[in-house]
């Protein structure tokens, strides 16, 4: 592993215990009976072990979404064609896509992300182009990228969320845009939990039983002439991984570094958390799982990184629409143990 | 069954079927895999069925938190005492309560109504009192309230429902409060799903075994001593109900006469919606499920309600709080079919 990317991993500290009991006290002493608000409880807990302190809300607020293609769509694992990922893009851009709607309700911006695509995007002032290849290799035939791209990949997610928190971040969420990247998603899933390939395979766009056995068996191929080391994640990246999903790992490990929590999408920010994670240990208390998706394999990955989901809403379009949600709820539970009254404030007697 | 609550049910009409087409053709068309946003599509069709068109976001929301006493509180089933009731409804009134810090964070008034707490309430500008009488009797002795006093709680839920929808209402969360109520839900619930008192009664506030095995005991006396009609909805609220129940029952009745989509809290808000739906089958599709609260016997409910929680995050504090969060994700479904580009405006080539 190079130097820098070493830097960053030893700055994730472990989460503030001492914010983190104060943050206990106080919800005990607001007025409803104790634990009353679950979730939203453990919630403002792990936000206070994070940022060191109780906070009173999130002042700025970014969703990243990170968009690739994927060498393996030659396979014709995909319903929809590979150019439909830089007319996403295009979408995002211009603020029609999902992703828009669901930031703009819950005060986010978006920041989007060329991390690889396969097309030659015009230019647009919000658009961060940093692309590491023109799409990558079919993993079905070579390694999707090299060893270097694949940091490169993870270095680049890293000087994006810099960048994001230089202007302002208190949360982030993840997201992605890719046409074959459940794909992908899939062999780093299988090849890092142990899963079989068709356990953790899901239909992606809306694939019918034939194409999904197809695609089952395209990520097999994938796998065996590739034989990704599961204890290594750079080498799973760059044998069957994409630029978003390492760009996406990269912003989980730099937002970790610097105390930013991170809300994940689904299954493709996941299998970014997977490698992630694999780097460093400390790195799972920073991420809050939004949702889980209806994309078969992401329960498998939720549970191996044993991350429980906030919202089950059988969403599966990816862009870090599930996130946006997801940092909605985070946020309310930062509020519930920052304004509630507690019972001496109140005068309401304890049971 | 008196004329005006009659004149009332009758104006509940099936969802608008040509707004619900209208919605799912446009759904299909949005730049995203048919399907892709799972729940979010189908609250979107929902709502353009209960509204007769497609919407932009709602302008007006409210809680409606309603309190009330239980008689049976006297038999020693809850852990707080019933002066938490009113002490709880001040709490409302300074905006220091769990449901007030959704509210605010969700942009929705809470309307605090007084159906029949046992205390008298300091007067305040924004204390809706409709008090049926000081606390319903104690339901293991006696019929909770009369025949006449179901009556007036349900008309009064709705007189309070068509004065919020007179100051301007898009959509109304139910919420509740009163030390005692998740003892007369259980009753209510066992009554009307012919459920097992067992089954449907859970630990309150946070009761211990013994006192949950003292609870059951006081219901099944209550139950066995009133002899509820099933088929009578009203005979139930009488028997073994509360007045906050009954006004919450009112509130639904209310608001989907006036085409308001209702999102239902916990247990307390679900029991209403039995006795609310047994008067009007129609009613059931004006409903939402915000979450599947921790109490158990609510999920028996909502099963007897075939209603699908939106969230489960392990609340179980009432108030509204989890219907709170369940507007937000209804209003962003609403922005979904609003706001997001179609195909053909984007030029995203379809699958």
């Amino acid at each position: 592993m190079n130097e820098s990317l070493s830097r960053m991993l030893n700055k994730i500290k472990p989460l503030d215990r001492d914010a983190m009991e104060a943050a206990r006290a106080r919800q005990d002493e607001l007025t409803k009976p104790k634990g009353s608000l679950g979730r939203l409880e453990e919630l403002s807990i792990q936000i206070a072990g994070i940022k060191g302190q109780t906070i009173t809300g999130f002042k700025h607020k970014a969703i990243i979404t990170m968009a690739a293609d994927h060498g393996v769509v030659n396979e014709g694992i995909t319903l929809y064609s590979q150019e439909v990922t830089a007319q996403m893009v295009s979408n995002f851009l211009a603020g029609g896509a999902g992703i828009n709607v669901l930031s703009r309700f819950i005060g986010a911006r978006v920041v989007v992300v060329d991390m690889g695509t396969a097309s030659t995007l015009p230019p647009h002032p919000d658009l961060i182009c940093k692309k590491i290849a023109r799409g990558t290799k079919n993993m079905a035939r070579q390694a999707a990228m090299t060893h270097n791209e694949a940091v490169k990949s993870i270095e680049t997610g890293i000087a994006v969320i810099e960048a994001e928190i230089a202007k302002g971040l208190d949360i982030v969420g993840t997201g992605d845009m890719g046409i074959g990247n459940t794909t992908a998603s899939s062999a780093i899933c299988a090849a890092i939990t142990g899963e079989s390939v068709e356990k953790v395979t899901g239909r992606g766009a809306g694939l019918g039983n034939e194409q999904l056995a197809h695609k089952v068996k395209i990520i097999d191929q994938a796998l065996s002439l590739n034989k990704p080391d599961p204890r290594d994640p750079i080498n799973v990246l760059a044998k069957v991984g994409g630029f978003e999903i390492g760009g996406l790992a990269g912003v989980m490990i730099g937002a970790a570094a610097h105390n930013i929590p991170v809300v994940i999408d689904g299954f493709i920010s996941g299998a970014a958390a997977l490698i992630a994670t694999q780097l460093s240990d400390k790195l799972k208390n920073y991420i809050i799982a939004a949702h889980i998706s209806a994309e078969s394999g992401h329960r498998i990955l939720l549970e191996y990184l044993e991350l429980t989901p906030l919202l089950n809403l059988e969403m599966r379009l990816g862009e870090g629409t599930g996130a946006a949600l997801g940092i909605a709820i985070v946020e309310a539970a930062v509020k519930i143990l920052a304004e509630m009254a507690t019972f001496h404030e109140a005068g309401v007697s304890k049971a």
